[in-house]
């Protein structure tokens, strides 16, 4: 044990992830303090109401109700920003950096957002921001970007990145539950929460691929760029189908470095069963990365929960805390590249892909050959199709089919084509086909 | 970019993986410079045989057939040691760290069983020991127990981290080919050594267990008290059998904290088909680790390799570059924790679990009866058992036994009762049955 002092933090916000941190530093402060020779040391913290009761022992801890008061403590080194959302997040990191203190968060809509703000702000004031906590809860997927595979040219990266898409796919899938059936058990669970937009939107996901992005390939931050579809629109239909095709259905962030630029999208896609990804079940998250030098690696793990989240915000404040004293801002910057370059978006229009399209039509003879040939006109052939007879009663077909590799722009024509005939009655479902690792 | 100077290294072996680091610094070097914020300058080498044609372009390094004109170049600051086996690395080795200079190697069997005396003379000399690359090459696992799961008491590992015993067996389970044949064709791809002892043996897979322990649990090296069996006494029998109680074998080390000490052992398991270790083929490694805050989490990706190796060199190099020049020796242990514990190990037979046998008996009445008795008798009760009628015109059947938990010294000695049956021809096969992901 070396003779430096304990590190001070100050947090902010006492909400899952916050009680989680306290409680985890209470539990295994001696094995972290044998690990950074050094203790850490919780000095105070803020929440909206500070006498509601609280699933963690705060005894200790100085409790404000104004955050600033935390920010503005002289004694706090380190300020856990665990409140989430933009404002007053925002501000608060702000005045965490312009005192030239770190600041360690979880908030991915912050920093996917107001990124650029805040990781300047940083620069210009000699010190840093850690955000291990930011992307994939418990599975340090950002330190193995910007560390483990640092040596590497990234080429892509795809992830199971929002553990509440993922579990009502999962809960679809298993127990033949609709969509709101599977959101409502996830919501019973606590994976989802009262307003799941985020989540089940895919904006969640879009934040998270973001960061990864920008550590990945030393881009600057570009949210607004991204293509972003949720799990909303998937029926319990396309998973029955897909598992005909021996494919099954993830909501994934793929973020992928081309001659062209870098594509970044999130959205379904039908992955192999036989793919790993396609074994990760429940809330569970996973990143894939593909790397020059490593080649395929993946990373598995909870991305979400109290503790897992708390353990990715103690591994950024035991990174600081085993640092020299010295040039603590020097050492690696918040993007990890100390010099970042400006990548063109491939927009989505022009990307590649094979794609899985379910259509209702009136049960008419030749309508496959119809729409086969419409598809064939626009340059999309098909791989695989099944038309499924409509039930006794019901005069509508569901027809499915699995089309080669095309530009996106042409199928976006071909369907819209498609959707103007008389036979096709409700707009066509397209989910991408990806192979991914 | 700041303004310190490029970093220099020295490069010990001109093999596999040090022509890996030379291509790919020369590929990558710009990008790894923009992360570092300074260049990376490999110096000199050296090689037994310097005029010997490699699969790298040596132009501008300066070529020692002497390995310590290496250790002592002034210029150089940290020195690659890819030699690999004992001597004289370990000589090189310890004059690295005599003279301050920090020590990056890939040589696992070396720290294992000198590492001791190696990470003394390091915190003697105030430098440090980086071996990401000596287990499962391009995964950062080191990096992941060390940094990602600090906050973590770790509870156990498990792992896929022999490349060579794993494509065995998956050729093996995908083929029908028997071990021989999948020895030598994991020989053919390159995957095996012209001695593959240390691989199939198991030793190559327990001197990274080794290090993984002392990472994970804060505890001293202990490779001599590690239990160790190999993949060689895998039968393709054993891989049918299997398959029918929907199980696959895998060959794993385990680490695991337990009440009564640390248990460590390498050797062929059972896993249950829907495991994601089951899904680990050809010649990837894996390794999941259950911690008591982030939860379970695993890590795929190539476990040897030229270059996946050489990314986990650099990755260390990489470390080093961005930490500030001052007080480097004091910020991070070899081991990871500045004070390590001795922790007791189990020994094995004090270990429970379930265990699969395998035995060839004389085809006569009431053999599978008497066999479970005696088992009874010793406190093994079954849970599946399956009997294999014998060939027409042999005169002996297999019987294959799933056990519940039973302690392995129980287990020992009613092998050895059966084994002395005269019903009973062969050694018994014994493979254990665990449920790790």
């Amino acid at each position: 044990m070396n003779s430096r002092g304990s590190l001070n933090l100050g947090l902010l916000g006492l909400g899952t992830v916050g009680c989680g941190v306290i409680n985890l530093l209470r539990r295994n402060g001696d094995e972290i303090a044998r690990r950074c020779g050094r203790s850490l040391n919780l000095v105070c913290a803020s929440a909206r109401d500070i006498n509601k009761r609280r699933a963690a022992d705060l005894d200790g801890i100085s409790l404000h109700a104004d955050p600033m008061a935390v920010v503005n403590d002289e004694r706090v080194e380190i300020v856990l920003e665990l409140i989430g959302g933009i404002e007053p997040a925002r501000q608060l990191a702000l005045a965490t950096l312009r005192q030239g203190k770190r600041l360690v968060t979880a908030n991915k809509a912050l920093l996917a957002e107001c990124g650029r703000e805040i990781f300047s702000a940083a620069d210009k004031h000699a010190t840093r921001v850690a955000y291990e906590a930011a992307v994939a809860g418990g599975i340090p997927v950002i330190k193995m970007l910007r560390e483990g595979l640092a040596a590497n040219r990234i080429r892509s990266i795809a992830g199971i990145i929002n553990g509440t898409s993922n579990y009502i796919l999962s809960e679809m899938a298993a127990s033949q539950k609709s969509f709101q059936e599977a959101l409502g058990a996830a919501q019973a669970c606590g994976y989802a929460e009262a307003d799941p937009s985020l989540d089940i939107g895919g904006f969640d996901a879009a934040h998270k691929l973001a960061l990864m992005a920008s550590v990945a390939f030393g881009m600057p931050l570009d949210y607004e760029q991204i293509h972003i579809e949720g799990v909303d629109a998937i029926d319990l239909n396309d998973l029955s189908y897909a598992a005909e095709f021996k494919h099954v259905i993830k909501h994934v962030g793929i973020a992928r470095h081309t001659a062209c630029g870098v594509e970044l999208r999130v959205h379904p896609v039908l992955l192999p069963q036989r793919s790993l990804l396609a074994h990760v079940g429940g809330a569970m998250n996973a990143v894939f990365v593909d790397a020059d030098a490593a080649g395929p690696s993946l990373y598995y793990g909870a991305g979400a929960g109290s503790e897992p989240t708390a353990s990715a915000v103690l591994a950024d404040v035991i990174d600081i805390a085993r640092m020299p004293e010295s040039e603590l801002g020097d050492a690696m910057p918040s993007l990890s590249f100390h010099t970042l370059s400006d990548l063109p978006i491939v927009p989505m229009r022009e990307i590649s892909g094979s794609h899985y399209l379910r259509l209702k039509v009136k049960d008419r003879l030749g309508v496959l050959a119809q729409l086969t040939g419409l598809l064939a006109e626009q340059g999309v052939s098909i791989e695989a199709a099944l038309q499924k007879e409509p039930l006794p009663g019901a005069d509508t077909a569901m027809i499915v089919l699995l089309t080669h590799q095309v530009k996106e722009a042409l199928m976006n024509k071909a369907i819209a084509m498609i959707e103007r005939l008389d036979e096709v009655i409700d707009p066509v479902v397209r989910i991408r086909v990806e192979t991914l690792d």
